[in-house]
């Protein structure tokens, strides 16, 4: 079973996996534990193989077509769905059980698919799929914090996918983005998400899209070359109340970034994440401002962002959304 | 020139560099702005082409023998050292001039050399240079924080060197430590990183060297396999109030540690960091405790830890210190 240990001095919660230990040999060379297609097996998400996944927690089939989009728990799970809510000490530490879900959206079933490739419609189901686990995981009162994320392409199957996790705890990340919103609001009793959609609208120069109920731009900050955000223009602190109409627009601001970002930099590797608050009536926050953040796995990351939280962007955010406005998506 | 931007939300400081702003050609392929010597070229930091470097700002020389030790401003800086202090709103966000020092520690004089291969005493000479380089650069009174940093292998020069930062702010994995060591102190009067030592002792089961001056251990909540930390036993704020009969303790605790690393993991890449307060007397926090962490670039990572700060270790401190334990140093 995996635990979550605190680190003590900045409070940060640490998944640290002991079913199976890795020692030196598992890094040497590099070994991943899971990687049937390459190795020439067949690929567990494909139409014909669902026997090699767990039973799925959701699916949207086409009719007369099979399944469009799957979700079934990930066998390699970072969080367990069984087990205790404990807190215990260990000396002077804090652990608890790392409960929580781990979920895998196969998001088409053609192997070859990604998201700039996809029609947006597949990525409204996709959309869609995220929105309905969320609301039926929401109802387990032992998580306080969801988190969607994508990497791309998919580090141990080629086969689109994205990742959705329920946690126990509120990751630091978002608890800083929470503490800055609450902050914020309570000296100028406003969203400072909602002024930052003001500001970029104003000032332009960061904007790559506009659609209408979402806003594409290179943060002002931007930690990363190309960094992108998508947020949504009406406040909302959950993702998973958004109106069929958001979901339609957003596929379509979805599917044109994504092109983008293919035909500028020749499809390169990404991550992203979704943003949104923590649920259970304790931790929800109606402060804070759902959103999309997405990273490219380009440039170098090494020693000095690490240790220190300082990030250094050779791209800035003005020259990056000037690019990727002047691509058509 | 640089900028550090504040990102308004979580309030951490990003610098952009905007005097060749990288578009998508300068990533594809991944195009480093410098490696001379794997280009064929030769290595500006080795003996004889000093030319080639900027002006050393300190020197250690042999009797009769060259240099072993040279500093030197780095070409490339992510922080200038000209430049006024003055920070100004940009619309609803902060920006200031990304004054500082960027410094490169020259480690050796011969470019085959690395912390394992190198006897104790030389190590010595450059915790030596970076101390003086320190002492002599905390006299600029816009400097509020230092870093050390080192990459190995380097990612543009093979040539065994670090990295020296003076910054104008403290950037923000330093400063929730300070903000954490402040907590704790006030509820205890006690500083967290001497309870951490003296429960590290007790517990046993994750140190993995102990000398007279200084315990090296992977902490409880270990973020990455094998993370060590090295840490002395005297409180002290500042790395670069380190004495003498400590210098030369640390010298081999260091030796030994990457010997370890490169016996156990064969030559892994790793990064280090050495933490130690700010200065200037309004920034400077006595209940702070300077140590070195060290990490090794092994194993994923990708889009989970960077959309969360969470991090899944799979390799458990217990673990990973009776292996390094058992090998001999």
């Amino acid at each position: 079973m995996a635990e979550l240990r605190r680190e003590p001095i900045t409070r940060m919660w640490v998944v640290i996996t002991n079913d199976h230990p890795k020692g030196p040999a598992d890094y040497l060379p590099f070994k991943p534990p899971y990687r049937p297609q390459e190795e020439g097996g067949p690929c567990p998400f494909c139409p014909g193989n669902e026997g090699m996944t767990p039973q799925e927690t959701f699916l949207i089939r086409e009719r007369g077509k099979g399944w469009s989009v799957r979700v079934v728990p990930n066998k390699f799970p970072f969080f367990h769905i069984e087990g205790g809510f404990d807190r215990r000490p260990d000396g002077m530490y804090d652990v608890m059980e790392a409960i929580g879900a781990h979920e895998i959206i196969v998001e088409s079933s053609d192997h070859q698919q990604n998201l700039a490739s996809m029609e947006p419609h597949q990525i409204g189901r996709i959309l869609k799929a995220y929105r309905e686990r969320l609301i039926d995981l929401e109802k387990d009162r032992r998580f306080q914090q969801f988190l969607i994320l994508k990497n791309y392409p998919g580090l141990f199957n080629r086969h689109p996918h994205s990742h959705l996790l329920a946690m126990p705890v509120v990751p630091q990340r978002i608890d800083e983005e929470i503490q800055g919103s609450l902050d914020y609001f309570q000296r100028k009793e406003r969203c400072i998400f909602c002024d930052i959609l003001k500001e970029e609208i104003a000032a332009k120069k960061r904007i790559i899209l506009e659609t209408v109920h979402f806003l594409i731009f290179s943060p002002f900050a931007s930690r990363f070359p190309f960094e992108t955000w998508i947020v949504p223009k009406a406040h909302c602190p959950d993702f998973h109340r958004i109106r069929e109409e958001e979901t339609e627009d957003l596929s379509m601001a979805i599917q044109s970034l994504f092109v983008r970002f293919s035909r500028l930099l020749s499809d390169p590797p990404y991550s992203f994440t979704f943003h949104t608050s923590p649920v259970q009536e304790r931790f929800h926050r109606s402060e804070y401002h759902w959103h999309i953040e997405t990273r490219l796995r380009i440039g170098l990351r090494e020693g000095f962002e690490w240790g220190t939280g300082f990030f250094v962007n050779p791209t800035p955010p003005e020259v990056a959304a000037a690019f990727l406005r002047g691509i058509e998506g």
